[in-house]
């Protein structure tokens, strides 16, 4: 292997607001693992909230941690245990490795594992750099009719693979999305995937609605912010009301903003016996109305980042159950990756999903 | 059919806080009813609270309103489409009559259906009196081997029924309850009979939990009120701290209480991936520990009285895997109704199940 | 209403190979019905085989029935009793009404209740005639941009909604069905829009997967008939081996021919885990190669009709998730029934769903 | 460590029919295993057929093997990343260690990966033998309430567990078993467990269902065999016939015996909707009554060894939902392991679970 001397330029997070480009040596790998030379790093709102903040709940930035967990690559070297890789192949990358052995892992939860290492969490890190060492058997290798950038979507998919797989979709289901973002619109797609009969979706952001027009859903629900002083649970009830003028209650809500508002209404907005999936992070403690799960058994269930999506992501892509190139807005390359973090924060030009291209 | 001179006394809640004694004609039966002579009637901490309160949630007493709904009882006539039943049968009576035609009753979930009729909910009239006709489907034939005492029991024991089968209790499974009332006491015997290895029970009552040690709980929590101006969140945190000195976290966690503290702390002492089910009726919104869900994926699942429970309790009382007897603590005849009605209110002499023999 | 002296043609199985045209009276309707006239049936192979041979199974003719099952039609009059429905509705006919009061039932399963009456399935007449009296409830309204022709396609779209339901098809599966007729096809569709990435069909007939190609299949495979002499079991084995050479293995396969030797194949070329689900009718008793399920953990679930399903199916076809009219390939007027019928036997001019319009 | 040097007897199937003693070096451990000193094992139907027939199925033996999967023993010494085993640990031994890497084991069904090496499975050495090294994974450390004797006997339960899990029994649900060997028992004992009403057992062998009078079953149903050639549908139909004159049909039909007889009165036993689980291993092809499944849907699945079980089962042996103990019949020390696989064969003196002691 004569990688040695190879450049390796990772982007790393030296602490809250900044961030900087890095030479590091490339990685050695260990027998059950791959070297991947990264090509394709999709940004995600954690990334810029790491960034942004020093922390997202518990997780800390304690010390420089390398960004980024959206990634496709080419394999470039391989361990003496790899059996199912080979040089050149080009792979997805899920970021998080689970330990394999205790009973998260066993039972097949092994998002819940408590050992994760999970890249671009503190104090792992992430995979924006030019060349990374991974665990082989989180590595996927894709066919030819899929490009580098569609399997760096397959991260942000695989939330919405598991939140469809959570919330049970069936055919014919009506769908209702809270968060025109890159997940909620995922979970759009996924959720028509699943045989889903109407999606819905609903955001403070009429671009954002009017991208998704042509994005898997059948409707799209502006929302307005509260009134000043007006409490969440009362915005909650009459906006509820106000959609449910155009729209029918849902099998089942997901909400992908974190907003306690929002996961009001997804409450709300559930049918009887229906299922609310939260998605995104919020606030953690939130003010609910419980006697919508008591009174109509509306069920809720959180997700955890996502367990065994990534085979299922690559055949529904090369299938083209699913595509994700719209999402795909704008991209720059690696030594720019500052000023894609800058457009990501601002959100300017309709971005969507921006990638960093190694 | 000469019953038409038979009496038939009704215990009558006629407004907030007034029982009465009210003879009543013996109902006359369509086709697909039966006529009942009602004999045993379990009292329900709803039928106490309609007394005192006048109402529970939406649903409000407008008229004088029989009260009573876990009855058992005998046939005395049959409908001329009835054939499953014959007079002199000894029935359980499941107190709901659902429409049969909406699409929850198609699919199994007829607790939801909208145009369901249930006894005791106004402004439906309930079972507390000598004669009920009644739909003969939701009568159950009981076998020999039970008695008309644990048949009334079959009302609130299908609440555990239920809770067990949403909250998917598997053998080995550690269940924490909260709340040793009657309901709660009859979870922890449904956790076990659904094969759970441990199970806890917490109340703030001594008296009560001294009950639980030989009703199907491994141990018992003595949880104490919060502190004067204690936010509820941080007492939850303290005192779910507090719990894990001794306990495990819990598979399943069911609230019987209704409290928002009690179901702040099932969320927090779910496992990973664990199920919460709220049993108990509270406030109707309430302040949840939400990254509980996100970060560790605990779901948490409402319960609407019941369905298709009735066979399964019918089989599992005749099988011995569940002893109800011993809740049933206290009985009256039909005439001090209302001397029943105020034992369940003060609680004294150990008081679980309060029964009414008519 | 002034019905009475309309037309009312029905077409009539008089015994085995015998099928005429009898006027008979417009029928009344109970407080619990409506009167429809019926504009669309669809043929099925069990009508053809009532045809042909006086009975299905343990099911025999044994005195002149109706024929038909696949109908839609217009609500001409409502009986007291139904408030879903008004006169000038078009409506998708359920052809089978449970009981809804057994266990089946209430738990809904309620295409197992043992006292449903299913239209021509012997004694019950079908509903091949100009007006036919049906409970209201399994009658359901379709909306403007739903043709009656496509409504009527939705019983056989229904056991394809069941299967995929019973053999929880998930997002990325691939998915083998065996037989390419109508179900067969439907079967794919269903497959589809449950999610699945890849579908393969295979029969013997070459014209029929021609059609599949452009209809919701990846992939098609023309099966051999056994050798003379072979055993099934052999030709099975080595028909399933060559398969797998341009083939993987599939996460559900479909039986819709009923061949022991398809659903042999059907076993030995499902994955790990996966399931089998036997769609088609044919020998009671079947040689099965069982190690496949001891040493590989194959379900096989077979499927009786359907249930819950027809709510499902107006919202997909209402939504475009599948589209039934390229199944639709021939039709004719009520009074030249037999000619359909001659037609579906002889298969000729590719004709998949054959259609009777009143 | 210095156990080098201590004496390490093996029970070694040299080939079909030679059953040897033979002393062997104490294995080495890798950084993830353990050294157990086995002290208990049991003897599983399996090891009597290797002996026997020198191989089952596929499996053939094809070089000496140590014997022996069902144990239990103490830690001795462990590898450097082992981190929840300390010397000294009682432990339960699960015989198989998959790869932990592909899809099978990272979706949690583990027990379907093809890379298992399986203890005393061709050419997997077993664990009849003082000094064993296994995959600290897959040992599982018991409390003091259980003894080294139950925890030999999670193992077959733990067939029973994957069982139950499998066929979802339900509370109050009716369960019928054929076969009373070691797992048909502890399958009764498992229905039991997870709620089962009514408990049934078939056999042919008076004495064993005698023993099952007092172990975990309700009724005993003594089958005959078939007359001289009679077929065995029409034996299996009479028979079934005659055991629905005093038994009700079954929620859940188990096969242990393998025998195609018994397959297929489970199948024509199981209720409308219910399911049949193949527990036993016989022919490769029996003949089954399909219109079972396509009449009434009644599913039938397989059993392969089982997965996520060893944890459920210390939980409820030491909580004695189960009690195992009744099932051990003799046992013998190591160096007379060859008396111990004699009377297993002979089936003499009531023998149920014979254990080996090291």
């Amino acid at each position: 292997m004569t990688l040695a001397h190879e450049t390796n330029v990772n982007v790393v997070l030296r602490k809250q607001g900044e961030i900087v480009l890095e030479e590091r040596p490339v990685p050695t790998i260990q027998p059950d693992e791959v070297l991947l030379n990264i090509k394709v790093t999709g940004i995600c709102g954690s990334d810029v909230h790491y960034w942004l903040h020093g922390g997202i709940g518990d997780f800390k930035l304690k010390a420089p941690m390398v960004l980024g967990h959206e990634s496709a690559g080419i394999v470039v070297a391989i361990g003496d245990n790899v059996k199912h890789l080979q040089v050149g192949d080009r792979v997805a990358v899920e970021p998080g490795v689970s330990c394999r052995l205790c009973e998260e892992c066993k039972t097949g939860h092994y998002n819940l594992c408590k050992d994760m290492k999970f890249a671009a969490t503190p104090p792992i890190d992430g995979t924006l750099c030019n060349y990374y060492a991974h665990a082989a058997d989180f590595c996927y290798k894709i066919p030819d009719n899929l490009s580098l950038e569609e399997a760096a979507c397959i991260e942000p998919l695989s939330v919405a693979i598991h939140t469809a797989n959570r919330s049970n979709i069936r055919s014919g289901d009506r769908v209702m999305v809270f968060g025109a973002g890159p997940v909620g619109l995922l979970c759009c797609a996924m959720a028509k995937a699943a045989g889903a009969g109407h999606v819905s979706i609903a955001d403070i952001s009429p671009s954002r609605l009017e991208f998704a027009k042509s994005y898997y859903t059948d409707s799209q629900i502006v929302l307005q912010r509260p009134e000043v002083g007006e409490p969440n649970i009362e915005y909650s009830r009459r906006t509820a009301k106000a959609i449910l003028e155009t729209e029918e209650m849902a099998d089942v809500v997901i909400d992908a903003t974190g907003a306690e508002t929002c996961v009001q209404m997804s409450l709300m907005l559930a049918k009887n016996g229906g299922c609310v999936v939260l998605v995104g992070m919020g606030s953690a403690v939130q003010s609910l109305p419980v006697q919508e799960l008591g009174a109509r058994e509306v069920d809720i269930k959180g997700i955890f980042r996502y367990r065994n999506t990534y085979p299922r992501a690559v055949k529904m892509l090369s299938a083209g159950t699913i595509d994700v190139k719209p999402l795909i807005t704008h991209s720059y390359p690696l030594k720019n990756a500052l000023d894609a973090f800058e457009h990501v924060k601002s959100g300017r030009d309709g971005a969507i999903k921006v990638l960093i291209l190694g």
